[in-house]
């Protein structure tokens, strides 16, 4: 793996501490074949979709995760296990979720999905619709051209960038603010095209957000499929309905949990690595990957450790955040206990980009902390980890940021993630073994570096 | 991307030719962003495996798929498209194909896939089974213990190893040779656990071999889980046998193409760079990684460089060769011809790992060569394409080796591809188009990188 390479550029720095580089070469490759060969971490996934399946926060779904966590964590073998309480949102899509293309012809249903936290339609709400490309072209027009009108924001993910994060954050702002933009206008509602990188009738939901003082009017996402067919459509024709039915409700915020487990230092107990991803998961499909992928690597962490007899020196916790989705409750929740506590962190890991190849890790911290990292990836590039990046760790994980610890983001192939992430085909089947357990056992490997030689 | 790193060792070397780079960078960028947006690799690869399917070299289906092939690669604006004659086996597996285990109790059928070779049953042939861990087990066994018995080696994969290629190697032999082995014995039929990474019931095959001189017996492959089924059962009780009914069938050797298709170079038209993937696939499935991506990629190169208005130095061939499964008829016909012609090859590139995200390239080369290709990966790193690994490039362009030609194998992200290899389950849904796309990219940039500075 760019041996050559590596060896002529390296040679010294490297061969200072190349019998401890050695021993931690060992065990990384024990935490891989452990992994590989007896982690339970894909079955744990299969238990969290199919016996519980998704779990937005609020819901009793959600209730029954955190139980399962708990248990889960007992079990992998943690000396303790707790929950915190986090107010969360409660919301719901309601059972009737329809909407109709009427152009003339014979109306048929097509899937829409409601987004996180719109308003319902009251019934069935039928208007023109006005397409637009972007909330720019939207802002452009007239109010009278979109006045009792329905807004397609028909936006693509930009299939030329290779991160296909960055291509879901240039489209981003359609599902944020979209219906905002639009009530401004008057329009009555606002459908966007889904935030996916797949061609297929699986609508995806996700947030969006009402601004203050605008009329709430209900916003859905169409299929990438559906959206094409609509966007045809109106290019043919001058004049096109839609026709949407939601009975999405908003009730008052109740008391959920994170599910905290942990190893107790046998050094530095009062020092904290944490490992986490969100239990929560939109309420379609089972949040397989987003993020139940992330929830089983950081308690499979937990069991190798065990498994491994490997006792840290620093507190090893594993956190099971809640309401990542819909307001980040669970990461804004535990930093301030933390921050109440004086609980020092000197780490926190996150696993929220699904259950696929690991490549590398993002990390937001210290120049100091940033070189340390990137003094590890040679140990870990037989093992297809490669690269570090400064930028985003995750959003469970941003609110710990304090100048002193250190917060990475499990960097992992991002080419399939946007064709399931938040839709009813995020599902177990789409998640591979090999590439879940490869995730979990690279930040495994990290925490064992960071226990030993600190973050920086 | 490491970014700090490389600039710190690499600012010299790289400097030196700052501006060429750049011209570089800006082509490849255009490569993957036309591909990306534009690409037809995936409808290409639908097509194929939905309107032609499996196609064993020798059958219907694969006369179908070179013609499919030839009509594709002149559509695709390639100045010149012809076909090679190859000579190639012919072996259907029959219509009958079943397994029993007889444990005493009623017995279920079990899905089995004959080993491509494999003569037939000639009828029911029922027999005890004896299990064996490995082939040097099996020798180490007395004859009369395995005398008129069924031989099942259940030799799995090994889990723990990262590069699943290797996995494969380690597990090869029992396939290839277990048939024989177990015949030498005085077996009556030799039943092997699928060389597959995943937890199914889809049974996979491949090619065996009979060594001559010893008595020719049926030989297939059980899914992993009822490879288990049996090893449990086995474990459980002394006496379990196994019916098993193949009607395979050999015909004599038939006359198949390669189908090849040329941008004439407008330097160097007699210098050959090639590209290709092997266009046969085994009798079941669809062959959709294994090898309709490295054909649909090799096809979308030509169709790139055309519409980039890309006009070569060299000739670019695109190569569909045909029966790499089953004795690489193709390969070695195509090196052949090219030597009787003199035809100079300055490189060949094989894509044969499935259409998976692109990680680097496994260089069969001098060290000239292989200096020149680490030079290049820097521009690829931001694809995710960051590795050179000495190694086996591929089948089909093994036989052109000859000590000046560079050799490359396209290597990708190894953790799905035993779950489908030769099994029912290799199908067009398995595939991401983005990542079968950027697959075709990175071996696009490469051959522009020879095309402007040769392979050394």
């Amino acid at each position: 793996m760019k041996k050559f390479f590596f060896l002529f550029f390296c040679a010294v720095p490297l061969a200072l501490s190349a019998q401890q580089t050695n021993q931690d070469s060992v065990f990384i490759a024990q935490l891989y074949s452990s992994m590989l060969t007896d982690g339970e971490a894909y079955e744990d996934l299969r238990f969290l979709c199919k016996n519980i399946g998704h779990r937005l926060a609020g819901s009793e779904q959600a209730m029954r995760a955190i139980e399962w966590g708990e248990n889960v964590l007992k079990e992998a073998g943690c000396d303790r296990v707790y929950l915190m309480p986090v107010e969360v949102p409660h919301w719901t899509r309601g059972q009737q979720e329809v909407g109709y293309i009427l152009d003339g012809k014979e109306a048929e249903s097509i899937p829409v999905k409601a987004l996180g936290g719109s308003v319902g339609t009251g019934g069935k709400l039928t208007a023109p619709v006005i397409m637009v490309k972007s909330i720019e072209e939207l802002q452009a027009l007239s109010n009278e051209s979109v006045k009792g009108k329905i807004v397609f924001i028909n936006k693509p993910m930009n299939p030329a960038l290779i991160n296909t994060g960055a291509a879901y954050g240039g489209a981003y702002d359609i599902r944020s603010k979209g219906a905002s933009e639009s009530a401004k206008k008057g329009a009555v509602a606002c459908l966007i095209r889904s935030l996916s990188t797949a061609d297929d009738r699986f609508p995806h939901t996700g947030a969006m957000a009402y601004e203050e003082g605008v009329a709430k009017i209900p916003a859905a996402a169409l299929s990438t499929v559906d959206a094409y067919k609509l966007s045809q459509l109106i290019l043919e024709k001058k004049e096109i309905s839609f026709s949407l039915e939601m009975d999405c409700v908003a009730y008052d915020r109740v008391i959920q949990y994170n599910v905290i487990g942990e190893i107790t230092g046998k050094e530095n107990p009062n020092h904290y690595i944490i490992v986490g991803g969100h239990l929560d998961s939109w309420d379609i499909g089972e949040g397989a990957h987003d993020d139940g992928a992330g929830i089983v690597q950081s308690i499979e962490i937990m069991r190798t450790f065990q498994r491994l007899n490997y006792v840290p020196n620093h507190t090893v916790r594993c956190v099971l955040f809640i309401n990542e989705e819909f307001g980040n409750d669970g990461g804004e929740t535990y930093a301030s206990v933390a921050k109440e506590k004086s609980e020092e962190h000197v780490a926190a890991i996150e696993s929220d980009g699904g259950g696929f190849s690991p490549r590398g890790f993002n990390m937001d911290g210290s120049d100091a902390q940033l070189a340390r990292l990137e003094s590890w990836i040679p140990m870990l590039e037989s093992y297809g980890v490669y690269f570090v990046k400064r930028g985003w760790s995750g959003v469970d994980i941003s609110p710990l940021k304090n100048g002193r610890t250190a917060l990475y983001g499990l960097s992992v192939d991002p080419q399939r993630y946007f064709d399931y992430h938040h839709s009813d085909n995020d599902r177990f089947e789409n998640v591979n073994k090999r590439e879940l357990l490869l995730g979990s056992a690279t930040m495994a490997s990290l925490i064992y570096l960071i226990d030993l030689y600190g973050a920086q």
